[in-house]
């Protein structure tokens, strides 16, 4: 982040929390633009200084006339303080980018991946004096769509099939104090802490806090339902998700399951040739693949070129993406990427996803919603 | 287990091990009857001094006289022991119940869990003198399989799609010491001791460390893909897993994505009717689900009465299984049961299984099969 005279007003809504102390993070690694910067939270943080670069911050309180003179306001301090306080921003023609789920699913509302669809905040920019809203995922569609997408432009997704590994972080920062402590606590052989969580996470996992709904799904797992269909802009696409929490600090990982409607286009032509070389050989079979499917290869190749994509995926070495690898990195990880052996037709693949639940899923993906409203 | 002069004669392979130590206190928990106990290891342990129930016994070395006069041999000491020694045993005439994946796929050798597929070893019996093999599956089979098969035998399952949280006991008790060493280390800022895994495993997870095949399945996944159809005596039976190591000690779990062939039976009348009244008030849609699916209630239903399974499945208070709840217990526990909202006709359900990986999973489906032997 740089003080430029021609750079935007930027404001943080929820500065102390785990994702607004990364919004701080990453602005400065990206070296983004501001002409003021205003960081808010409640009043229980009003007054303490925040050291920033070669400046000191003091936290303001958020009140109704914190969004005057604001360009970008940046908020993760919960869906009540973003209902609460977003409209009132728009109000005074601040782009609010906000990081809860508060106005994901309202029509008009763009829900933005940049490298997914950023066409979706066409004509939302800084320096019109206009306000708007703009959503955030939620951290784990956005970590599944990252791998995701890429392969769906060629072949199509029609369904997917999604069991997540989440980490503490996704419950702030409380959560993962609470993980750290329980652990000592349980090897110390005492009884653990309580607070966040109602049952011992520490050497445990279990299915995700969020409410259940009358469904049977819990909020987490209906989030990456819609979500997708949101952000693909499809509302045909078929998603089940099983959201459980892991004892991992801050990195969410996800076993994906791929179904896809179309062949791939490039491994059609190149299968195709494939398969009339081979006919004699090894007969019709091969025919029916190369038409019918998506290659693994094919596949590991569209999600090397992906941006914000790196794929670690070396089965001789056994090495794969974990959370621990991807923690604090701004790439999503892809691995295990293999043809599903239970899909006819070989329209199926299965891969792993691993990504940083606070920066790709949460403060990176608002910074770089940002950088396209410059 | 008690003395009896009517039981048999009892060796025990691997005695030394987790699934070994677990063998004798499923054994004593279920007063399995005996004539002799003879506990056996490798060199190395032979000589230690085993107490049990009210006596106590020497380890003795594994040698090829180990099996004369034995009639049940439960060996847990690894792929390449059971290949040695299994065959020998037989040749002296003892049932060997081998906990290694050395014989699960030979064909003729049975494959079994004593409540989904015990006619599989119909005609083996103590007493008439015949040596004979029966392979003990997979843990993480086992534990899939136990909530899979009612509903299988209600409904056809056509496909599954599993990812797996799976424990350390799983990679032996040597790997739960590495979990409780490195999470220690990990707390007070030291590296982590890498000697069972390559990696971090406290505070991190990572796909399965069996070997990675030419599918890019590793074996650990490619054993639920052929053990269940093995199982099952279905040949047809789609299946695709993937296989994670999860910092939890000694319980697996996993989320079972289902679909199915047959609408369920009782189901098809109940709401056929209930269809038949509400026709009026929500016209078609009602009876097209009624005919085609199978309800997440009546899954319930066949779970709470399937022998070895409890159903935990508490939507108001968020209570699921979890693995450090079913540690050291005998039955899978089920919940998470809901209709899968990505398959079209109600065809599929999701399920979220947890299962002690060395009882369940290792030592009591052993003794169990050992029960059916007498």
């Amino acid at each position: 982040m740089s003080l430029q005279e021609s750079g935007p007003s930027v404001a943080i809504v929820g500065v102390t929390g785990a994702v607004g102390q990364e919004f701080l993070s990453v602005l400065s690694d990206r070296d983004f633009p501001y002409r003021s910067l205003k960081l808010l939270a409640s009043k229980r943080s009003a007054g303490k200084s925040v050291s920033y670069q070669d400046r000191t911050f003091t936290v303001q309180e958020l009140t109704a006339d914190s969004f005057d003179d604001v360009d970008i306001a940046l908020f993760s301090a919960g869906g009540s303080i973003s209902k609460q306080f977003g409209p009132i921003a728009v109000d005074k023609g601040a782009i609010v980018v906000d990081n809860s789920s508060a106005f994901r699913m309202v029509d008009g509302v763009p829900l933005v991946i940049p490298e997914v669809n950023p066409e979706a905040m066409d004509g939302i920019k800084v320096g019109k004096k206009k306000g708007a809203l703009i959503a955030n995922p939620n951290c784990s569609t956005i970590i599944c769509l990252m791998a995701a997408t890429p392969l769906h432009r060629h072949a199509k997704v029609t369904r997917m099939v999604v069991s997540t590994y989440q980490a503490a972080s996704g419950a702030a920062a409380a959560a993962m104090h609470e993980l750290e402590l329980q652990t000592r606590e349980v090897l110390e052989g005492k009884p653990p802490t309580c607070n966040i969580f109602k049952q011992q996470y520490a050497f445990n996992l279990f299915s995700h806090n969020a409410p259940v709904l009358g469904n049977g799904y819990n909020e987490e797992e209906m989030k990456m339902v819609k979500e997708t269909r949101k952000i693909w802009n499809d509302m045909n696409v078929k998603v089940t998700a099983t959201c459980i929490r892991v004892p991992v600090m801050r990195a969410h990982a996800e076993s994906v399951n791929l179904q896809f409607e179309k062949p791939l286009d490039e491994l059609s032509i190149l299968e195709k040739s494939r398969a009339d070389c081979n006919r004699d050989m090894r007969g019709s079979v091969i025919q029916i693949e190369a038409k019918t499917g998506i290659s693994e290869d094919t596949a590991r190749e569209i999600l090397k070129a992906a941006p914000g994509v790196v794929v670690i995926d070396d089965r001789t070495s056994n090495h794969f993406p974990t959370p621990l690898e991807v923690s604090s990195k701004d790439d999503v990880a892809v691995g295990r990427i293999r043809q599903d052996v239970s899909q006819e037709g070989n329209h199926g693949l299965d891969i792993f996803v691993c990504g940083d639940q606070v920066r790709k899923g949460a403060a990176l993906n608002a910074v770089q919603i940002a950088e396209l409203l410059l």
